[in-house]
C-alpha cells in the first residue's frame, strides 16, 4: 500500500488525509510544531524540516511526498529528496515562497500583476514610494500569510513604521490595486499534463484573512482569462498537484495577486460543493491516478471561522450546512474551522447565508 | 472535545470516523481482532468486548458509545454501560442479533415477514419442513452475515446436511420468498424523534453477499410502505442513530427480511450520492446534532469488491467514479472495498455501470 508523506500537519494536511483514506492510501505527516490538527486523523511526527537525520528517515518511510505549505527549506530538501517522488516540484515551492520570484515568473508569462519595486533598505523604500506613489503596499517577500507581513502605506509615517515593524526584512513595495473584488482559480494537473479547473471562487478578505468564498462565480470572461493564466503557469512549472492563483479583478481585467502551490482555503467549499474535492484531486494527481470531475454541485458558500466558530447545533439546523472543525486551540486571527453552505440555486444559497450570519459570534 | 467510542474497528467504523472528524469529534475504536481496517484512521485498541476491565477503561475514556455491529455481548455491556450515553440502545442490538426476536418484533408491529418455524433440534426441523414445505431456508438465529449461517433446503437430504453444517445451533426455518427483487431503506432518528429517510436502494445479492445497490430506486408505493415500517420500528425501539431494514418485494408487496441497527453496506453510495451520508447522519444523531438532508445527488450505483477490487486507475478514469479501498487483506468472500458511480441521469448511470463492469476481475 502506498504511503503519502505530507510536510506539514495543519488543517490542509488533515483534509488531505481524509480525502486520501478512501482511495486506500496511508498518510504520514511531519511538522516542527507539536499537536497540530492532523494529529487526530493521521500519523504525525514532530520533526524540524531541516533536521537532516529525522527528515531522511521520514522520507524513507513513505512512497511519495507532498506539501501543505510552500514555506519549507527548499534548498535543504533538494539534497534529501533526490530519488523520492515529490509533488509539486521544489522549484515551484521556491517561487511561491518569494513574492519577487512570483512577480518575475508572472512577468515572463505575460500575466499582469500590480507594479512593484524591490525594497532591501530604507533607500529602496524611499525610491519605491517615489516611483509608485501613495497608497501602496509594503509586503515582506517571504513568510507572509493571512495578512501577516503586509501593510498599506498612505503617507511617509506609515512607511517608516512598517519598515521598522518588518525589521528590515527583504520586501516588495506594490502599487495599491483599487480592485472591484477578489477571486481565485484552483486547478489540478496530473503527470500526463491533464488539467482540470474548479469554477472561479469569489472571495472576500478582511485584514488580509479570507472570510468568505462563493463558488461557482459565474463570470465567463474572467474565467477564461484565469484559466489561461493557470495553464501557462502549470505548464511552465511542469506542475503536478493542485495549484491556486488569487486574483484582483477590475471590470473584466484580472490582476494576479499571488499563487499558492497547494490546496487552498478558497477551495474548501469543494468538499461538499464539487463532484471531486480539491483534496481528493491533489491526492489523485500526486499518486498518478486520473483526475476527478470538478463540476460544482449547485451553489456553495464557505465561511471561515477566525478564532471562533458559531454554535455547531445552530449551524447544522440550516439545511445544506456542513461544519468543519479543525480541532485547533482558538487564538486571535487563527483559522479554527470553516462552514460550507450548499443550495440548488443562487437565491436559496443567499437565504441560507442570511440564516448563517445570524449565528456568527461577535 | 467530544470523543466517540465505537465498538468495532472494521470498514463501517473506518467510514464513521472519516465522517466524524470534520464535525470535530475524536474517535476511539475497540475491536477484539488485531489490525482491523479502522486502524489507519483512528485510535483502535485491541480489546475483547467481554473483558470487563479493559472495556470499562475504554468506556471511561470516551463521551458517547456506538456500535458498528449488533454482535456484541449485550447482557455484559448492560452492566458496564450504565450512565454512559450509548446509541442505539442495547435492546435494539439484542433484537437485531437474533432472527427470532426480529420476527417477533415485526409481528408485533404488523409488518409482514416470511413464515417461520423455530428449530432447536432435528425433530423441530422435520416438523418445520412439514409445515412450511420445500423449498425453505434454514438460518441460524444468531451471527449470520454475508450469506453465512443460511442454506436453502430443496429436499430432505439438504435438511440433514445443513443441520449438521450448522452444528445444531438454534435456527429458524423460513418459507422461501419467491421475490421479484430486494431493496433496503436506511433512516436516521435523532434524540428528539426527528426521522430522515434515505431514498430506497435496490439491491442484488449473490450467495447472500450484497453485490450492488442502485439509489434512488424510484418506487413510490414501496417507498411509502417501507417508510411506514421504519417509522414503526424506530419509535417502538426509541431508536437513536442510523437503522436499516432489508426487504424482499413482490409486485407492490414488501416482506421484511431483516433489520440492521447501524449504517449499512446498501447505503455506502450516500457518501457521494446524498447531501449527507449515512455515516455523517449516524454521527449527528448520536451526538445530539440536527440530522442532515438525505436528498440524493443525481443517481448512484455501488459495487462491492468481494475478495478483489478492480484496478484503481481504470476505475477512476470513469467520470463520476469513486474508489473506496478498506485497506483489508483480501480473503475469499471478504468485502475489501466498494466503488460508487454517480451520474446526473439514470441512463448516464447505466453507461457508467457498463464501463465499470468491463474492469471487474474474474
Amino acid at each position: 500500500m502506498t504511503t503519502i508523506g505530507i510536510l506539514g500537519g495543519g488543517q490542509l494536511a488533515r483534509m488531505l488525509a481524509l480525502a486520501a483514506y478512501p482511495l486506500g492510501f496511508k498518510i504520514k505527516c511531519c511538522d516542527p510544531v507539536k499537536n497540530t490538527c492532523a494529529y487526530d486523523v493521521a500519523d504525525v511526527s514532530l520533526i524540524a524540516w531541516d533536521n537532516s537525520q529525522q527528515i531522511k528517515s521520514f522520507i524513507d518511510s513513505v512512497d511519495v511526498i507532498t506539501f501543505e505549505t510552500e514555506n519549507v527549506p527548499v534548498d535543504f530538501l533538494k539534497t534529501v529528496l533526490v530519488g523520492k517522488p515529490h509533488f509539486p516540484s521544489l522549484d515551484a515551492l521556491k517561487i511561491a515562497q518569494d513574492r519577487l520570484f512570483e512577480k518575475q515568473l508572472f512577468a515572463e508569462l505575460n500575466i499582469k500583476t500590480a507594479p512593484y519595486f524591490v525594497v532591501n533598505d530604507e533607500k529602496d523604500l524611499k525610491q519605491g514610494i517615489e516611483k509608485i506613489g501613495f497608497p501602496c503596499v509594503l509586503k515582506t517577500r517571504r513568510f507572509g500569510y493571512d495578512g501577516k507581513g503586509q501593510a498599506i502605506l498612505r503617507h511617509a509615517e506609515d512607511a517608516k513604521n512598517s519598515w521598522s515593524d518588518f525589521m528590515g526584512k527583504a520586501c516588495l513595495l506594490e502599487g495599491f490595486v483599487a480592485f472591484d473584488g477578489e477571486c481565485s482559480l484552483i486547478a489540478a494537473r496530473d503527470r500526463q499534463n491533464h488539467i482540470v479547473f474548479y469554477p472561479l471562487a469569489h472571495n472576500r478578505h478582511e485584514q488580509g484573512i479570507l472570510i468568505e468564498s462563493r463558488a461557482p462565480w459565474d463570470h465567463g470572461v474572467l474565467n477564461i482569462k484565469a484559466q489561461a493564466c493557470m495553464t501557462g503557469l502549470l505548464q511552465k512549472l511542469d506542475y503536478v498537484g493542485v495549484c491556486t492563483i488569487e486574483f484582483f479583478y477590475c471590470g473584466d481585467e484580472l490582476i494576479v495577486n499571488e499563487m499558492a502551490p497547494r490546496v487552498h482555503n478558497s477551495g474548501h467549499w469543494s468538499i461538499e460543493g464539487a463532484l471531486t474535492s480539491q483534496f481528493a484531486n491533489h491526492i489523485r494527481a500526486i499518486t498518478d491516478l486520473p483526475l476527478g470531475d470538478t463540476a460544482p454541485i449547485g451553489h456553495s458558500y464557505m465561511y471561515n471561522g477566525i478564532s471562533k466558530m458559531p454554535d455547531k447545533k445552530q449551524i447544522l439546523n440550516i439545511s445544506g450546512a456542513y461544519y468543519h472543525d479543525y480541532a485547533k486551540v482558538p487564538r486571535p486571527g487563527r483559522k479554527i474551522g470553516h462552514i460550507t453552505l450548499n443550495a440548488s440555486t443562487g437565491s436559496q444559497l443567499e437565504e441560507k447565508i442570511a440564516a448563517l450570519l445570524l449565528h456568527i459570534p461577535d
